[in-house]
């Protein structure tokens, strides 16, 4: 084990024994060998262990397997403990994203703090085909697919010369402790239906399945850089950027093939998602002007160009509602209707409904988030109430606060859009005509 | 269903209503129900049925079933029956490939013979899933993971919008008929592999595995063409070639990378393997000479070139072996060996080692096939035999005969390499000096 830990290390070029490099130990039997490695062949290192706090006590007690682990041995040890639940949710993005996310970011941080040269993790040859599987089921490209490589920027993964198995074995013979996770997590449920369902099956299609499935991974990977080869010489041609954002060629794009996937790989950095690609496409030949959103950016389809640029801020979003406008699709979809009153109206109870005083709005109404400070009027009441205490009388969350809209008539609030009309727009008796408008 | 097939013919722009197609039709239900929707939909369609013989009556029942129906329906049908197994010897590949080799030029002969436009298969999403999972468990490049595509070049793949299920399902209710495939042979047992097994555990990993991986595969394709439109720069601009076969610029090619792939990319349509490129990489930095070869060509690694040639013909090679020589590894491996004779000496019984009397042969001895005419003298015999008749006593097949090899001196045969010795070479007790050859 030893032997081909060494031989790997020389044949991937993984990094020269003068360099310190940073051990990612979670403390399973993967990263514990690692180290044992690692420490054993006399290099170099530092360990750096994540508590992500999703196991209480044995998220804990891994913190301190590891840190006697590296007190016993005289490693540096760096640990940090994240909040990865409210990272997820402010961000919106799965558990497992966010604890990827932070790990790496503060990964990033220790090496250049601590003057280290490179990260090691412990992914094995299971993880890469388990990855490549997971991947597969939720739809992916040629990335996804060929993912963990031995090198990687200042990744390196030292151990992808073996597999589960063997870490496994080699623990017991040498009695090297480690932590079993006992998370029982989505990813793990998958993971583990892969390990010992699918690919004993796998095997009997091709009992050299692992071995070939690997081979077919590293052939991806090189496909993948020419890919990107490409890429890059179609960017330099189509593509330029400017302190307005970026822009993309129209013409010249038309006469590139396989568009979807062009288009895409130009985008994609903005947070555009592969679902709206083709929509995009299908604007390049009609007329100027229509819009795509993604988290952060407008792409907007002009005469010649793409136009992709930033909006300020999410929070600083406004979008204008002009009188004879029927329906709006973003940032959310409201129809607007105009009603007569008749004497048998009855004004909708209905929280996604709202029907105001026409009379008593100015257009263009204005659709934005909240602001500090800022007060209205709730429906029913005669005095003005902070919007701020109205969200803490309801029991809004932050990301809850920051997702609401308010249509606004000037700088008044007129409804806490799904929420609450103010008072001062509603219907009276003099009214004469209704402006109704609906969340769908 | 007829719906669904309209609109991917459609919008997948598979061929005009005016075009004619030749459906290759095996009578099962995939290709009986693709032969309903196109002459329901009143397109103009041939039919080709190909009998590998394989399942002896069975193919035939086939045949006779595709025929009847074709006859009923007034279209025309074109049958032609293949031996298979006689071909795949003579190439040295599996019955698979041979099939398809087979099936594919006879194909393209009725599409130009019989003046039409496209031909169809009805390969379905399954075959897609499937292929890709034995080609994922065999090792494979992007190429195998995303071969089936709706349209490539004379080929067109009307069924690939619905899967195994429906068609099974819609043959039921329109009660078409078909033709139950009873084969069992490999493919046939791994493709039940993943269809009953595997698939159902793969869309526990995700309920939308199919969907999701269908999807994959077309974004590999895509991919794949922006690494071929890559590699065609990269053909231009290291590669050349001329009468005498092709170069590569071995400087420029080193400055590229990944240079494992990009050389296979280079040198495999003249047979060579992905095995061997690691060594030939290796060579591109050694002294010139080293020679490699596939199947028809030889590659040279010469002072600022890879140089490809054809070898004139398989039969017509001939390798020279010097006096002091001790081994060679092509296209055989012989190892040769001088003895002085004692007078314990015991010649070699083994079919593999050749006892020969070094006085008696000429350097450099002659490696090559043998001629249609030559005699020789079989050891033990008084007359001289023709090659031929041994060959036939001996009951050589004609791939036998072709893959053996002589090992002369001037232009007598000394040994029928693995075979026979000619008795004008054996050891006697005036012997000298014993050349023994050995074949590994």
């Amino acid at each position: 084990m030893v032997e081909q830990f060494l031989k790997y290390i020389h044949t991937e070029k993984l990094f020269h024994s003068s360099q310190r490099i940073l051990l990612a130990v979670s403390g399973g039997a993967d990263s514990m060998l690692m180290l044992h490695l690692f420490t054993n062949a006399g290099f170099s290192v530092a360990v750096a262990h994540c508590n992500f706090g999703l196991r209480g006590g044995e998220s804990d007690g891994d913190e301190q397997f590891v840190a006697e682990y590296c007190d016993k041995h005289n490693l540096a040890f760096y640990v940090k403990h994240f909040n990865t639940q409210d990272y997820a949710m402010e961000k919106g993005i799965s558990i497992e994203m966010a604890a990827r996310d932070l790990r790496y970011a503060w990964f990033d941080g220790l090496l250049s703090k601590h003057n280290l040269d490179l990260l090691a993790t412990a992914h094995h040859q299971d993880d890469v085909i388990e990855t490549f599987l997971i991947n597969l089921s939720r739809g992916s490209g040629i990335k996804g697919l060929s993912g963990i490589q031995p090198k990687s920027g200042k990744i390196i993964r030292p151990m992808l010369f073996t597999n589960r198995t063997e870490i496994l074995e080699y623990c017991q013979r040498l009695k090297i402790e480690f932590r079993t996770d006992s998370s029982n997590v989505d990813t793990v449920y998958k993971r583990n239906l892969i390990r010992q369902q699918i690919l004993p099956l796998l095997e009997q299609v091709n009992p050299a399945f692992r071995r070939n499935a690997m081979k077919t991974v590293g052939n991806l990977h090189e496909t993948g850089q020419l890919f990107q080869q490409r890429m890059s010489e179609i960017k330099t041609w189509v593509y330029s950027e400017d302190d307005q954002g970026a822009m993309i060629h129209i013409d010249k794009l038309l006469t590139l093939y396989p568009l979807r996937t062009i288009l895409f790989e130009l985008i994609r950095e903005f947070g555009f998602q592969a679902e709206q690609v083709d929509d995009i496409i299908d604007s390049l030949t009609k007329e100027s002007g229509r819009q795509f959103f993604s988290g952060e950016y407008r792409l907007v389809k002009d005469r010649e160009y793409l136009l992709i640029s930033p909006f300020l801020s999410k929070q600083d979003q406004v979008f204008y509602i002009e009188e004879n406008c029927l329906k709006i699709n973003y940032p959310i979809h409201l129809s607007l209707e105009i009603i007569d009153r008749k004497p048998d109206f009855r004004f909708s109870t209905h929280p996604n409904v709202a029907d105001l005083d026409l009379d008593k709005v100015v257009f263009p109404l204005i659709l934005r988030h909240w602001q500090e400070g800022e007060y209205f009027q709730p429906l029913g009441m005669t005095g003005m109430k902070k919007l701020s205490d109205f969200f803490v009388d309801e029991k809004y969350s932050i990301p809850d606060k920051e997702n609401i809209w308010i249509l606004a008539s000037g700088n008044q609030p007129v409804w806490i859009v799904g929420k609450r009309l103010d008072d001062r727009f509603k219907i009276t008796s003099i009214t004469k005509h209704i402006l109704r408008i609906r969340m769908e």
